[in-house]
């Protein structure tokens, strides 16, 4: 029985954390065939014996080249009218970890951050070094029409016509980006291992240059097989301020709480008084997820072994 | 007496943990005196009843415009015979913070990293965007050539020459890099405030565009009034795997141990295995200061309220 435990594998994605819209109405049927689908890339590594770090780039990769997410193709156009993206990977075996910052590009950046965890001795790499490297290695690349929507297009420019009505560069910075989408996944494989990955296209209209959360490792995206593996989605810098998924791991390892009752802390008591959104995605060692938000709704799903996948969107269907 | 609580303060630097070198003997009364001068600079705005977080700053500019130290003037030089430079400060109080990655011709990183801390609503910058930022704003610039040193294109010209002689471009990246440094400080205001601020230059002949754990909050800083504020330094990988400043953190308020334990615990039990350096300073709401590592040596200093400095390089003298 030692060996059946050992060959349980699980998964589950979300498609970002937010403030309910219009957008989202009209493209229901879209997301969730859209989460289902990465459930399935990622199940598949999974059942046929694939690792989990290679189970989450599966999923986040679905995810990004999905133009109704905001990661890869469908990403938030930032304040010079360009697409910069955000991604980390983190395996839970020797907490070996990639991401990348600010690139512009990258058909995939997920992919580039677990070819940067694979294949060299630093963890992140940004901006110009990174899509320099991304071409020594030949990762796929894409022109910058690739990854503009015409829905990110139109947030965009609405966003910039209200941020003119500022009174400063800094005022416009300050005006709370209630748009923003994360993409994740989290998953358990046959040889007991956990992996987390996020990636993102940041947040609509943002300044130039912004670092996100999702590629900030114990923040966005964390994984140790002795606790869990997370990733998180919703306002980045309340996912930054409160090391969102190392705090989740530490709640278990120091105090031998579970995963569920280690997400409910996180979200509900030690950030209850924050004016931001935080959700997270976390799964153990024996397979128990745990999907939590505090926002008007998360879009997700996971797939335990020989079952059907669960997709959901608000929380009055909460898993 | 809850006054005379109140007004008590401290700080503590570093100025890097990591191996001995010849280049340290050479050097070792410059050093000294650079650490005493950035303890000096941050005692006098904590003095004048001034915040931590100024305090911080001022001490890491010190350091910044030192060229003994790796951060700010005499960067460590990259592969691409550049300076690019990563630092970041948080704010005990409301856990605020900010930072900048892969940042060129900014005289000061830590200031930057302030200013988008003080001024906007995201957190991190890197790149051009970092750049744009910093002229609007009217951060002081230098020419590329103001933070190269000597010493610092001696040691990228030996590095790359080893570089050369290995066998493809990705091994020659995982070719441990062991003459690292960074700078950082933390400090107890008289109003009970927290605050952490860390600079670096990266090391020799690194990537292009490699994002440093000085950038990573959680990681290589991290500040809660609750608990400490923590600047660490050393083998950057290991100190972003283990989310140190903030798991140091987590121990204090999860299980109660004090700012000693929790800094010794870190280091010395969940890090015991590792091949490499990491060394933290931290310091807590009483002024109880931990300066811990497992290298030969840190560059290290604290003053307490109305006491002399104190400043120590290798473990045979630690506090």
């Amino acid at each position: 029985m030692q060996r059946s435990d050992k060959e349980n594998f699980a998964i589950a994605v979300h498609g970002g954390a937010g403030p309910d819209s219009e957008h989202i109405h009209k493209n229901l049927d879209g997301i969730k065939k859209g989460i289902e689908d990465a459930l399935a890339k990622g199940y598949e590594v999974l059942e046929n014996g694939g690792t989990a770090v290679d189970a989450v780039e599966a999923a986040v990769r679905s995810l990004e080249d999905n133009p109704l997410f905001n990661a890869g193709r469908g990403s938030a156009i930032n304040s010079k009218g360009e697409v910069e993206m955000s991604a980390s990977i983190m395996d839970g075996e020797k907490r070996n970890c990639g991401s990348v910052a600010i690139v512009k590009n990258i058909k995939n950046p997920i992919s580039l951050a677990k070819a940067i965890m694979a294949n060299t001795s630093f963890i992140g790499l940004g901006g110009e070094g990174a899509l320099d490297y991304a071409q020594k290695i030949q990762i796929e690349l894409e022109p910058a029409a690739y990854f503009i929507t015409e829905h990110q297009y139109d947030v965009f420019r609405k966003k910039r016509f209200d941020e003119f009505r500022g009174t400063s560069y800094i005022a416009s910075e300050q005006i709370r980006n209630r748009m923003h989408g994360t993409v994740g996944a989290v998953a358990l494989d046959i040889h007991g291992n956990l992996a987390a990955a996020t990636s993102t296209g940041g947040t609509e209209n943002q300044k130039e240059g912004r670092i996100s959360d999702s590629c900030l490792l114990g923040a966005g995206t964390f994984a140790n097989n002795e606790t869990c593996a997370v990733s998180a989605t919703g306002d980045g810098e309340y996912i930054i301020r409160g090391v969102i998924g190392n705090t989740i791991s530490n709640y278990m390892r120091l105090t031998g709480i579970n995963v569920n009752e280690a997400c409910k802390k996180v979200i509900h008591e030690d950030n209850s008084d924050i004016k931001g959104d935080i959700g997270v995605i976390a799964i153990d060692k024996d397979a128990n997820i745990c999907l939590e938000f505090n926002s008007e709704r998360m879009h997700r799903g996971f797939r335990l072994k020989g079952k059907e996948p669960v997709v959901k969107i608000y929380p009055d269907e909460q898993s």
